[in-house]
């Protein structure tokens, strides 16, 4: 199989080529290349089979990037949440008009390849008292969840239309994200954990009883895999999913992180950031994921494991990252 | 009130330029100058104001479409149903491009005007069963419907940004169209009551009891003059109505029809057509519109009264176009 990552030096990008390079794809299928793409390029893994890194303009998507024999697309390149509602056009040009171009890519391709794409919670609304059920309407209240709810669409109509065969994925907030906090309004969320076990101080800017919908990098990484192997042909015209995540609050996590390492929750300082929290306040915090789960996407492991997995996968290179800048 | 018509030429361009010429708005507020802009240059209808004709590509907006002290723009350029089908990268272009173009222009006017935007019954799917809620979720069976919903999700986010002020209204089907049958998938419906008047022949690719959401031309100037003159705060992050239109089948159709010219069903023939019926026999047949009641939407008159509108106010201008060309 012949596999492409947009957004191939994110972090997401990162983790799905090097469990592609580890275990290769869920269902046996043998990876033969891997094309990793994106604003800079991308660190290449070691690998059994050839991977190409290449940079660009994901809406000037050089052809190389998905090459004529490509069998998955994971799309997962994006302006977050925050850098969107602060740079419209940014926004739209990356998140629509990049969508089109991928699109525009795959109908170019001999047959039509499978396409992996991260929506996303902020595509609702609803807020802390939200229970989505799998056919609640997107109402975002940003642009970026407008602008994914935007592509949702036209990657449904591109699926039935035979141009490509989209699995939308509406990841929750991923948690615990390693590296350094980024636009994403969500990204305190992952600092409230992450921090703490680096020794250091952090900010939270929403109260301890805020209640967030939430999924593991691990968990994640999972789905996207699930997503790119399945069999779509229950789908249907509704080419979107949304997975099950954990609904939980702040506390708990910070809880969950005080049992992992005794006292960190300490170092978290409450203090209220209205513009932060306009945006997640409107994403809802819990959902009824039937679909998904009718479709194979597996649950979510509890808080704890959550906070191990980033101990045991992301910790090292996290304190690594920042001695060296 | 200064009042842009993107869309100008369009067939619900000029009805809605004729009524403001007429009648000025439903609210009482005085138009004081009117541009209409379309592909090619609008007629312009005889004012007690200045009205402009303008003719351009949507999606490169000249900036005397919109002038700086515009109030209101209705937005009704499209790319109709079966074109957008046809031709996926025209579709993209007029119905999601021209709309991004919109958004920018009206973001660098003084003041957000009203932005009164058409959306369709087709960004539904459901068919000849729903029976479709206020809050059902939109998955299109088609290009265009997939198009629509997308620019109503801009329009939402740009309002909620303060860009602009957008009233989406999902049309139904709109029955009768004067003059000739059209590209949309729906031209069918029109045709039925419109060519028999006509004393022409017409084909019917549906059986007679399919049923299908409509609403007559005045009904639909009534609308759009109301989304441009509402208050829209209690809309929240929704800025996109369903009206009440008529759920009706064919057979009723010709019904009333044989009321208001008997016999003239009789040129009806049934020729099954699957690439039509495929479109119109995804779009849902009937909606339960409580939430544009509630916002003031005026109720659908009978089928016999939207015959007898069409031999009012377009029959003579439809045979007299019909013999000039």
């Amino acid at each position: 199989m012949h596999i492409t990552i947009l957004g191939g030096a994110g972090f997401l990008g990162q983790k799905v080529a090097a469990r592609l390079v580890r275990d290769g794809l869920p269902d046996g299928r043998r990876v033969t290349s891997l094309t990793l793409f994106d604003l800079a390029a991308p660190a290449v893994p070691e690998a059994a089979f050839p991977v190409h890194a290449l940079a660009g303009d994901l809406v000037d998507l050089p052809g190389a990037a998905i090459p004529e024999d490509t069998d998955i697309v994971f799309h997962l390149a994006a302006v977050v949440s925050a850098a969107a509602e602060a740079d419209y056009e940014l926004g739209r040009r990356v998140n629509l008009r990049g969508t089109d171009a991928v699109i525009d890519a795959c109908r170019k391709l001999a047959r039509p390849p499978r396409l992996v794409f991260t929506s996303s919670v902020a595509s609702f609304s609803g807020g802390q008292a939200a229970r989505l059920e799998d056919d609640s309407r997107q109402l975002p209240a940003n642009s970026y969840g407008a602008q994914k709810a935007a592509a949702e669409l036209l990657l449904s109509d591109a699926s039935r239309r035979g141009f490509l065969d989209a699995v939308s994925l509406r990841l929750p907030t991923i948690v615990v994200r390693p590296g350094r906090p980024n636009q994403a309004a969500s990204s305190f969320f992952s600092a409230i954990i992450r921090e703490p076990l680096l020794g250091l101080g952090t900010v939270l800017p929403v109260p301890r009883d805020f209640a967030v919908w939430v999924a593991s990098p691990r968990r994640a990484v999972e789905w996207l895999l699930h997503a790119a192997t399945l069999d779509t042909a229950a789908m249907g015209l509704d080419r979107s999913i949304t997975p099950p995540g954990l609904s939980v609050t702040v506390a708990e996590m910070l809880a969950a992180l005080d049992i992992v390492a005794p006292g960190a929750s300490a170092l978290v300082r409450e203090e209220s950031d209205p513009r932060i929290a306009s945006i997640v306040g409107e994403w809802p915090a819990c959902f009824m994921p039937r679909r998904a789960e009718t479709l194979g996407f597996t649950a979510h492991e509890g808080l704890e494991d959550l906070v191990r997995a980033f101990v045991a996968d992301d910790l090292a290179a996290t304190r690594q990252d920042r001695l060296l800048r």
